[in-house]
């Protein structure tokens, strides 16, 4: 594709190294800019400078954040004995977004992949363990990583590494079975089998 | 969705009016830039600006332009008695790419849409009027707009325009059919009847 000046080329070539955004997509993002007031981009573009500069993560969970210290750890309407693990801010947003949790988080940054070279050092683990060391107050950690290799594997060496230090701590994990709303024809095998291997008691 | 910080908010709201780009999608780019170097905004975001201040357009047929005049315009190589007439941009990239053109455009600026309250006066008509008055040596207007009612309208009226001041001028639309490579059974009933009815000497 020839573009008809250089100051299109740059921005086109700069837009389309965003995730999930090509060339054509990023010309036609670049069109819309052009046609609308120039407000918009200086906007924009104020909006994402102003974001990567100032942006800070909260020195307990690691989450996103405006001040030292996130709403969620500085909540006192919050149950401040859980702990749940997770490997992204996405993560928090969606569990938050359910309403059905009341606790605190850990964001680790990331799981466990020897392919992605991302090991144990380079997520927010050891920070947990100070962090169950340092507050007294928590009792339980639960688990709410991708039932990936990665995910499976990140879970297996935080469980062995919080059992050998803080024998006391309660682990546990989200229920894995098959969604709520789902048929049973259209879960996958592994899901359906191991729902009824980790089978719970039916309340009425 | 509640976002757990101000910054995301903000730039979350910004990205997600650009065209084809949902709070969800825009999430993704805003923690995806958050992950990736500072440099990669700051670039992103001057080149955004870059184009948005010192964007030009070209004086003789409004293509985007680094100059006053575009590279098009400025082609002694070029054929400068074909003037193709297109809506957008983008359609004088689409044409380029062809290498199948070797003569100029004339960039309209969108179709005549009384809905979207876009009459002749929004559109550079006028100025392909001067243009022609002025240069000599255009001898035919191609035009490409799209087949829907609008670009059937503006079409018709620029005939006409072009036919009362400029009776000396041949005016040609670009072929409409069934398309290349394509098959019949799957041609549309309009587009095969106006192929049937427009039928073309058969060259071997």
């Amino acid at each position: 594709m020839t573009y008809p000046s250089r100051l299109i080329e740059e921005a086109v070539n700069e837009i389309s190294k965003l995730p999930g955004i090509g060339k054509k997509s990023a010309l036609r993002l670049v069109l819309h800019l052009l046609k609308e007031d120039a407000d918009v981009t200086h906007l924009l573009c104020r909006s994402l400078t102003d974001l990567r500069t100032n942006i800070r993560y909260c020195v307990i969970c690691h989450n996103i954040s405006d001040g030292e210290v996130c709403n969620i750890c500085s909540g006192t309407h919050r149950d401040h004995s859980l702990v749940c693990v997770v490997e992204d801010i996405r993560d928090v947003m969606a569990i938050e977004n359910t309403q059905q949790y009341n606790g605190l988080y850990h964001i680790l940054g990331g799981a466990i992949s020897p392919v992605q070279r991302i090991g144990p050092s380079d997520l927010n683990i050891e920070s947990l363990c100070t962090r169950i060391q340092n507050h007294n107050e928590i009792k339980e950690i639960i688990l709410a990583l991708s039932t990936t290799m990665e995910g499976d594997t990140t879970a297996f060496y935080i469980t062995k590494k919080i059992k050998e230090a803080f024998p006391h701590i309660l682990i546990s994990s989200i229920a894995r079975g098959v969604p709520l709303g789902g048929e049973l024809e259209y879960a996958d095998e592994i899901t359906l089998g191991r729902s009824i291997v980790t089978r719970a008691p039916y309340n009425v």
